[in-house]
């Protein structure tokens, strides 16, 4: 499996800490590795790996191949610009496609993400191959939801056999609380981590029929890759590709879509929130890191960079302060700090995104 | 009358703003004017004062020079450490005694309190001046209390005349919450504001009778005063003065006590939540000072300096970012900023003292 890793996260979940030169997928979260090393790391040492690539902007090549161990340029699939998950992907299956061949199987995997449990993730990866040799199948790897979130996309299924590979029925983004639920209470919907498996002959052909201008744009320029004038074809085509999500533009209106079943310990780390859960606390439920004084304080996460910080009295807030900027809000409404971050690019802030 | 401006104050109560060499008298935290700048220009404008003198520790007099102009070193009664009051104001007077003589009227003032209407504040410092030069008098102006303040000192009075200069019968610190009610509701207490009023020896005397070890230190030396020799022999003996207030070290224990019933407006800015008070604030109740965002607040106080500070979903909270160090504790709590510089001094963290 030629597994693609798709590195163009804006950095904004997690600002100030992410940055756009330093977005989620390149912090130092977890045991001092990066969670774009982590990702490429438990996807190495799947069995049947057989190539690791990274989808990214330009600006981020040279932070990722230090962050990840033998990361070529070469292997680093470079988007002109942010133009969402189809184009990129679209773009590594093209490339694929003159590499290794319309038959070879390709995985893409979010660079950004938690996973625990490398042999259950191993066990859903060959599951996915396999089905994705099988034929023109298009394979999610489907994740165990474990509370009525809002703010994911679901997989419906049919659990037609004993197996953990089912037929997809159809997807569904961002539900309301009450559909959140009775999804959660039915026992049929997954949440869609992002992560998929198909052949490269089978996404090139749903992109072909999803997204036309798509494909006609990049397949005008197939000559032209892996030779010195690709980069400048490609950057010339690049903004009028669909700027769209491979859900959205593809998946939602193909067919012969099927999912895995996973069941290891997944988190997308999509906010303060979301990271406040998995790291370790004290007694007090406080996530304290860095240089940071916190007293009588409860269900925190101070996170304290480049600078000092102290707390006192707070009750599930979020604090982070580096060097140049601080933020502080609720843990509940850990969502907001894009606001904070659009509210910087409205007055040109750039020093600080 | 010879003002005497102390400005001892150590800088721990609006840390981090504040630190050791920017103590809270040195910050411009009102109309880019510095509190010992406002208090000089206030006693500076009373019709019957006589010289400006500042009684401050050797590392801030240059500081107090940039702030306050026309100030000389001469001007400044230097201590050789913090020893609290007494020894402060026993120095200056033994200084104005030799300068000055005996009968010279000396006022002590508080370097960083606010006071609003100088007028009253002239008609208050007027009544003072009268009853001082009557006898061997010890004048303090007292403030009308408007809350039952559990963390200030009391003095309480006789009205035996229709004036607004009264007898003290005693002095109680910090009463607790039940006793300071009953004080603000009998009619016969003010607090005691820290300015004092009297003929040089009438504290002299005082001191002599209450606290002689310091008086006789001092009167060992009292020759050398406005000598070169002087500053040695000071820090000499500066290490076995009592160090200790004015007011537990000989006021609680003197005689011929005034208050003048005082009717300026007066806070003594003693925590962020006193600094809120006074400071101008938004539809929101929120005081923003420098470069934040705030959010969604209610009856904050945020200030940023040196550094971008985001605040979202605040109610009741103090955030102060400076460029190295961040506090964030609820308004209510705000004196316990003093726990975190506790700790940075037991943990030997003098880059952010």
């Amino acid at each position: 499996m030629h597994c693609v890793i798709m590195a163009g996260g804006a950095g904004t979940r997690f600002w100030p800490k992410s940055r756009r030169k330093r977005p989620k997928q390149l912090l130092e979260l977890f045991n001092g590795k990066s969670l774009i090393a982590q990702t490429a790391h438990r996807l190495a040492k799947y069995p049947g790996s057989d190539g690791l690539y990274v989808a990214a902007s330009d600006h981020l090549v040279k932070s990722i191949q230090n962050s990840v161990d033998g990361i070529t340029r070469t292997d680093c699939f470079i988007e002109p610009g942010a133009r969402n998950t189809a184009p990129a992907i679209a773009l590594a299956a093209f490339v694929l496609r003159k590499r290794c061949g319309d038959d070879a199987v390709m995985g893409v995997f979010p660079a950004d993400h938690l996973i625990k449990n490398d042999k259950e993730f191993q066990r859903a990866l060959s599951l996915a191959e396999k089905k994705a040799l099988e034929g023109p199948n298009l394979v999610t790897l489907g994740i165990q939801p474990d509370f009525p979130a809002t703010g994911y996309g679901y997989v419906e299924f049919n659990r037609v056999k004993a197996s953990d590979v089912h037929p997809v029925v159809r997807f569904t983004e961002k539900p309301d609380l009450e559909t959140a639920k009775s999804f959660l209470e039915g026992g049929y919907h997954l949440w869609n981590g992002g992560m998929f498996v198909w052949q490269v002959s089978t996404i090139l052909d749903n992109i072909a029929e999803h997204l036309p201008a798509t494909y006609d744009n990049l397949a005008s320029i197939e000559n032209l890759i892996d030779t010195p004038k690709f980069m400048d074809a490609l950057t010339e085509i690049w903004p009028v590709v669909d700027s769209i999500s491979i859900d959205y533009g593809v998946l939602e209106n193909a067919s012969n879509i099927f999912t895995v079943e996973t069941r290891f310990d997944w988190n997308d780390l999509g906010s303060w929130r979301t990271l406040y859960d998995v790291l370790p606390k004290d007694t007090d439920g406080n996530v304290v890191q860095g240089d940071a004084t916190v007293l009588d304080s409860k269900n925190s996460i101070v996170l304290s960079e480049g600078h000092y910080t102290a707390v006192i009295g707070a009750e599930d807030l979020v604090v982070v302060s580096m060097a140049d900027a601080t933020i502080v809000l609720p843990r509940s409404q850990s969502e907001r700090v894009q606001e904070v971050v659009h509210w910087l690019k409205s007055r040109e802030r750039e020093e600080l995104l």
